[in-house]
């Protein structure tokens, strides 16, 4: 393991802390104010507090793991000879990533066997992206990484289809007052996925060393809050806008569950 | 103990974590939503959630025995001295086990006598089954293994007789839309459960050392989250098809606890 500088190491670590903070803070608040949405609309709040809680535990162990692989003393970087242990990140996404998709298709309130077919199809395409990334992250050269990366954008682009082609006309029959928001999390999905492969490829654009595990720490950290907190925040709003507008419209279709 | 290699003793670690956070995350959920379901059916679901919390709490002694037994570092596995506490598991099966027929039996909303009855005959055949089956486990010789294995399979025997032929009858009364999700049940308990045995034979094929060991440990540890994780959202949907259901056509009925 390559030695890091005093300043990258306090980065890393603090990044940590507050993705940590972000996180529970936000699991904090999805689920106290989801008594303020509609009936139908609590499982996907409830589900978005569930994406943040698991990533909260998982940037805790993230944060220790990090401390327990270095000692800053003295001004001075040492390594411990314990290894960071990365592998916290996909265990977090194999459980997360699906869930998220899970949440997305909830807001929507479609039929319920679109719901459940929705559902399975996007989460099983999510955990398989997941569990096919993995050998290229663990890989030390760069071919194997390459080739488990592109296996493992195969159910990306099933996603990304599935998300604006399959949900289209779905995200068509929304609300007006709703519409705006649910592209926004459906865009703010995709752009915050889009971020990870770029953080993947980062050795094969020459990064190595400790300014890559600084890249690669700090990109997946600020795709995590995006993805997961970001997200979650835009489908409470949604769910707030969508609760309002049938209680206007619909009163009875609005306390059905 | 022998002497395991980083990548298991990685697999392993990491598949504790991921077994804690799922069943944290299970539990939170189902006690979350248990609003969201009739008066009858939040007793089904708090129980579900009572399974997964009793596991997360095993699994977080489990992760932290696992990593008292061996260090990891420069790369290097050594023995710490202090034995990996596989009784756990037991401990935790012995509180599980029960309680997962009864949530079963509970979602099923029989006449009370019906319900009293089966829980506690099918609560005492899984304790029975546990105790039975602790002896061989910590056996060291394969003779004793299968001798508590056999005995500990003849309450397993009679609760599969009890969930598919006593239990049957039942299940032909439930309402039509939630017929189809409680044989899905009924059949996961049934399928995670046969996969106990066959791990608990692991060494009977010739498996020992470290392969056995980790074999072992991802056998159970995926079992456990199939049949309790897994269950568990299963018993949390039949109650709410059940809910939506009965409250259609019996309202009256619906809001009895």
């Amino acid at each position: 393991m390559d030695t890091i500088t005093p300043f990258q190491f306090s980065l890393v670590y603090n990044a940590f802390s507050f993705t940590f903070a972000t996180m529970a803070a936000t699991t904090l608040f999805l689920w106290l104010c989801r008594s303020q949405v509609a009936p139908a609309y609590r499982t996907a709040v409830t589900i978005s507090g569930l994406v943040t809680a698991i990533a909260a535990y998982h940037y805790l162990r993230i944060f220790e793991s990090w401390n327990a692989s270095y000692t800053l003393q003295n001004g001075v970087i040492a390594t411990t000879g314990f290894a960071f242990n990365d592998a916290y990140r996909y265990v977090d996404w194999l459980l997360t990533v699906p869930l998220l998709l899970i949440e997305l298709v909830l807001v929507m309130r479609l039929s319920p066997e679109e719901t459940s077919s929705k559902t399975l199809r996007l989460g099983t395409a999510a955990a398989l992206m997941i569990i096919l990334g993995y050998p290229g992250e663990i890989a030390t050269d760069i071919p194997t990484r390459a080739i488990w990366g592109t296996l493992s954008s195969i159910p990306f682009v099933y996603i990304v289809w599935e998300l604006f082609s399959g949900l289209g006309s779905s995200v068509a029959s929304q609300p007006a007052a709703a519409q705006g928001l649910v592209r926004k999390a459906r865009l703010l999905t995709f752009a915050s996925w889009g971020f990870y492969p770029i953080v993947y490829m980062a050795p094969f654009a020459g990064l190595t060393g400790s300014t890559a595990t600084t890249t690669i720490q700090l990109g997946y950290t600020i795709a995590d809050i995006v993805a997961k907190a970001g997200v979650g925040i835009l489908i409470y709003m949604i769910s707030v806008r969508k609760s309002q507008v049938e209680k206007h419209d619909a009163p009875a279709y609005a306390e059905r569950y």
